[in-house]
């Protein structure tokens, strides 16, 4: 169709609007926040508290900025009873992504008269990281067949949450491991889900409906779902010893996608993927069912990379983080996987909410083209022609 | 900024699809719904049920097609009984639109395993637009203080809404007014709802989550909220003696928006507002508060046109429309005029969704232009400078 040859397919080339959020270089595989390298980060202990206050503020906190931001975030730590019992109404064997984005809808029917304002945004914003963690873990519980709770405020997000979730101390190593992977899915540029809550809030919409238009789009196997379908692949392998002949009789002969392989915007290793291998290689090594995942996503990364490196596919965030939950002791299924994926990422999305609705914000609408049928005369439906159906 | 000169801002010029399903013709002031005029197709006295068909199937319905669909959109009627005990269980006094956000949402929680599928979407399709009725039916005997219902079948989709919320056997004229406000909000080819369900769905996220994001996105005032805004602001003029001063003190001083003018795509006059014009005329003849409405409308759209027709902003569909809902007995309130707004373009919505997905399908994920700092040194938090709050 020659009038199709304009229309901007995925919008890929598209710039939606400009960030000093996260910068990304997809040829080298370099990935910064508010101009920190997320290696540095890591490397040298940085928070998920101290990265969810740079995203809202722009700067990294002193102690006692970070302090007062964690009491903010923290007002979100017990939800609205209503909230809960409706995460407790839905049934247990549900998409624990769907039912995060049912809870924060029930949160968005108070919002009848929200308005944006940068001076407000970010208490409402640190709250809402807060619902988010309390939501989740709720959710967790849920399908878990576990009772609602209300999270202890802790001085690390990480352990209020794998408290709240475990219902045990969780060691020092497991408080790392899930910090990290929070730090790691916090935010990344303008995704489907960040694009979708933007797109929500550019009518000005409140801040809870652009996260459960982000979630609705997070939900997708193309988006948040690659986590589990990666971990999903290798349980089908089931042994470090199938490795080659899977490949060959699934990938090679173009059955299966390689999960966890590719990426729109890098062109070489994730530079979070190099993270997550770490800490999936540290703390799978007292699991033995975590260990024979880890064997097997090293096995296939190998020849993945042997076979599709030189099309600068290589293994993406999404590759190793579920053998790291897995290892935590969360089991794999109803998409628990990616609703900690939400769980962190809220962070990025609200952040990339203020930013436009404060700062550049026009309503979005895009164009379509028409290609369908011109000018057609109604005729009345009894004269109409066409197949009767009869079934 | 010199960097931020090549953002798509609003996404105003950017294709992201073709489809067959609508055409505007924004200088004209011409609507087509698959190729039909949508004067003559209100003119022709078609029916809401027969233009959910032409969406989805690309063609009108003969009499057997059309009841054999009627089936499979009534399949909706009856809810679920954990979403009906989920909308009773959200605060009376919430907005309509997050009610109907988290009744999809938690209808989404059952697709954890759904799949895009040709042969298979249409009869979801229609279930989606049945299911939106009574989500809608039940939102609003909530507000009202209502217990629930399921919907009664009836050969007008328009007339079993009317009947599960009025509880009363609506008139002729009744039923056709509100299936002329159906027609008119069917569809209106890509605005921010469609598109934030359009990015959702772009991950193979399932229907009615990118119902729950199309939600979102509806609920602001800048979108479907204009309603409501626009009759509101006829209450606050109060008679229509009025209109002269208030437009001189509001409108012409630059305090306030004229609300319900104006449109991204049309130039002229909105089509669907003449349509909106005539049965508001109609229906509020027999309803003193409605009349009161309407006379302050066509004072205030006389003045507001030789005012701001030569800039090329006229009255928009959501002008009118306020004060046929009014007529029709709905009170203003909680956005319940919204709810009504998406009862309709829950059709549009998914016909958008399956035309991209079965048929242009790619993910939606555009860039973002980078302008913060560059190359920061994280510094251990004890060591960082910066203002101490003490609050």
């Amino acid at each position: 169709m020659e009038k199709t040859a304009n229309i901007d397919k995925g919008l890929e080339n598209v710039n939606i609007k400009w960030t000093k959020l996260t910068y990304i270089d997809g040829n080298n595989g370099i990935l910064k926040y508010g101009g920190y390298n997320v290696n540095d980060l890591i490397e040298n202990g940085a928070k998920e508290d101290e990265i969810q206050y740079l995203f809202l503020y722009g700067e990294l906190p002193n102690r006692l900025d970070l302090e007062l931001f964690q009491s903010k975030v923290q007002k979100g730590y017990e939800l609205p009873d209503f909230v809960k019992d409706i995460i407790f109404e839905l049934p247990r064997e549900s998409d624990a992504v769907a039912m995060q984005m049912a809870a924060f809808s029930a949160l968005a029917t108070s919002t009848y008269n929200f308005k944006w304002n940068a001076d407000l945004d970010r208490d409402q914003a640190a709250k809402a990281i807060g619902l988010m963690s309390a939501v989740t873990a709720n959710v967790y519980r849920h399908i878990m067949g576990k009772g609602p709770v209300d999270l202890e405020p802790s001085d690390s997000f990480a352990e209020s949450f794998l408290r709240s979730t475990l219902d045990r101390t969780p060691s020092e190593d497991e408080i790392d491991a899930m910090n990290a992977a929070l730090i790691l899915y916090t935010d990344h540029e303008v995704p489907a889900s960040t694009t979708a809550g933007l797109v929500a809030v550019s009518t000005l919409s409140d801040m809870y409906s652009g996260i459960a238009a982000a979630l609705a789009a997070l939900k997708g196997p193309l988006h948040g779902g690659a986590a589990e379908a990666s971990i999903m692949q290798f349980q089908e392998i089931g042994d470090p010893d199938n490795v080659d002949a899977w490949f060959r009789d699934n990938i090679v002969n173009g059955n299966k996608r390689l999960m966890g392989f590719g990426h729109r915007v890098y062109k070489t290793y994730d530079p979070r993927a190099r993270i997550f291998r770490r800490y999936a290689e540290k703390l799978s090594a007292n699991d033995p069912e975590a260990k024979k995942m880890f064997d097997i996503a090293t096995r296939l990364e190998k020849i993945g990379i042997d076979t599709f490196g030189s099309k600068k596919i290589y293994p993406n965030t999404d590759y190793f983080s579920g053998i790291v939950y897995l290892a935590l002791g969360y089991p794999l299924r109803n998409n628990i996987y990616t609703s900690f994926f939400a769980l962190s990422r809220v962070t990025g999305w609200i952040s990339h909410f203020m930013e436009y609705v404060e700062n550049q914000h026009r309503l979005i609408r895009p164009r379509a083209v028409y290609v369908g049928p011109e000018d057609l005369q109604f005729v009345k439906i009894d004269e109409r022609r066409g197949p009767i159906i009869t079934s």
